[in-house]
């Protein structure tokens, strides 16, 4: 008996295939992080468990251990992840080359953008200070990149003269703080969006809050006695 | 028979008068809290424990219980009495008046001196995040009253045409960030004294990174040909 076409055809697996399981276990491994870098950044990383993330997700604890191994392994990522976008970000910008000026612009975009995103929001709020000493420090080693370009960028600035002469060392911390500090008070709700934060911030830290001196009033002769 | 009057003084006491013992107290008791505030700065406040504290001072954990109720209420002490140092430096400056950039950059000079110090630093380190709930809340009311004195010399300083025009909310909350990263990368071993720190800081955040417009040159008609 000759079977039928249609009865020739595989029964449908209940699974997903092999790659869109692995893209599946992917997305669902994002929402983990993501959900988790929410909760340590609203209750700070202590004050936060492993069944607080599964909860906000739905899920039982045991799924989540599917996904990660602790709760120091998730800050790991989260923080791995937003250092790593501003580290390649910058290192794109650096290559792309152009004036340090407009380098410098280009990157404290960059990096402000990252610490208004939720994993580079936990950057700032909760940062690596909880991880074991060797995550730690490798974790360090990513920033020190980050502040070391900012650095040599505002060397190149002053050489070039877009910048004022100033110590490169000091003047890198405080535009990293300042930017740094957005992590901190930025939230998704208020008035202004990232952009317009930014543009203000950068607009702020180049210029300075203090008003420069007025241009020179054009030389009125005639109107004198 | 007459008791001969060198017989008659009292026997010296070993405790101190009541008033030293007082005083005694205060000095032991801030040094807990001096130490404490220092480990919590090099290690994080959930890697201190009361045990470290006690070591750093050569007593017994039960020693310092004579002293402090707990870890949070060690805390709590360096956060509150730094931000009360903020607090009442910017009070003294604001009542003493003058014009409002001037005002600014004092009250600028007071947060970065409070930063570098050992319970200032705890406030940008620690903060108030690893306390229970009213306690944070008291805090972040303290640290909200300092934001808002920052955005009301701003808003005086554009008013009186010393600050250019901006957003005196995104202005103020650039200006404590990138102060308050100080706290974070200061070393009292570093090359500059909190003073030359202070004074770097102010002229970057006053004037801004940026060299700014070069003065137009003297006419040089003569020299034309």
């Amino acid at each position: 008996m000759v079977i039928p076409a249609a009865r020739r055809t595989t029964t449908p697996s209940p699974w997903e295939p092999v790659g869109n399981r692995a893209q599946q276990r992917e997305v669902k491994r994002n929402a983990v992080l993501q959900a988790a870098a929410q909760l340590f950044n609203e209750r700070g990383f202590h004050a936060t468990s492993l069944d607080d993330i599964a909860q906000r997700l739905n899920v039982s604890k045991p799924t989540l251990y599917y996904y990660v191994e602790s709760k120091d392994q998730i800050l790991l990522e989260c923080v791995r992840t937003a250092l790593d976008l501003m580290h390649s970000g910058i290192g794109e910008v650096r290559a792309a080359g152009g004036s340090a000026i407009d380098q410098l612009q280009a990157c404290m975009r960059i990096y402000s953008g990252v610490v208004m995103q939720d994993f580079g929001m936990c950057v700032i709020r909760i940062g690596e200070d909880p991880l074991p000493a060797p995550l730690k420090k490798e974790l360090r080693r990513v920033k020190a990149g980050i502040d070391r370009e900012f650095r040599q960028l505002i060397e190149a600035g002053i050489a070039e003269g877009s910048l004022a002469p100033c110590d490169p060392k000091i003047a890198a911390f405080m535009l990293a703080g300042a930017l740094s500090w957005i992590g901190r008070w930025y939230r998704a709700d208020g008035d202004l969006s990232p952009e317009q934060i930014t543009a203000q911030a950068i607009g702020l830290l180049l210029n300075g809050v203090q008003q420069s001196a007025p241009a020179p009033r054009p030389l009125r002769k005639k109107a004198r006695p």
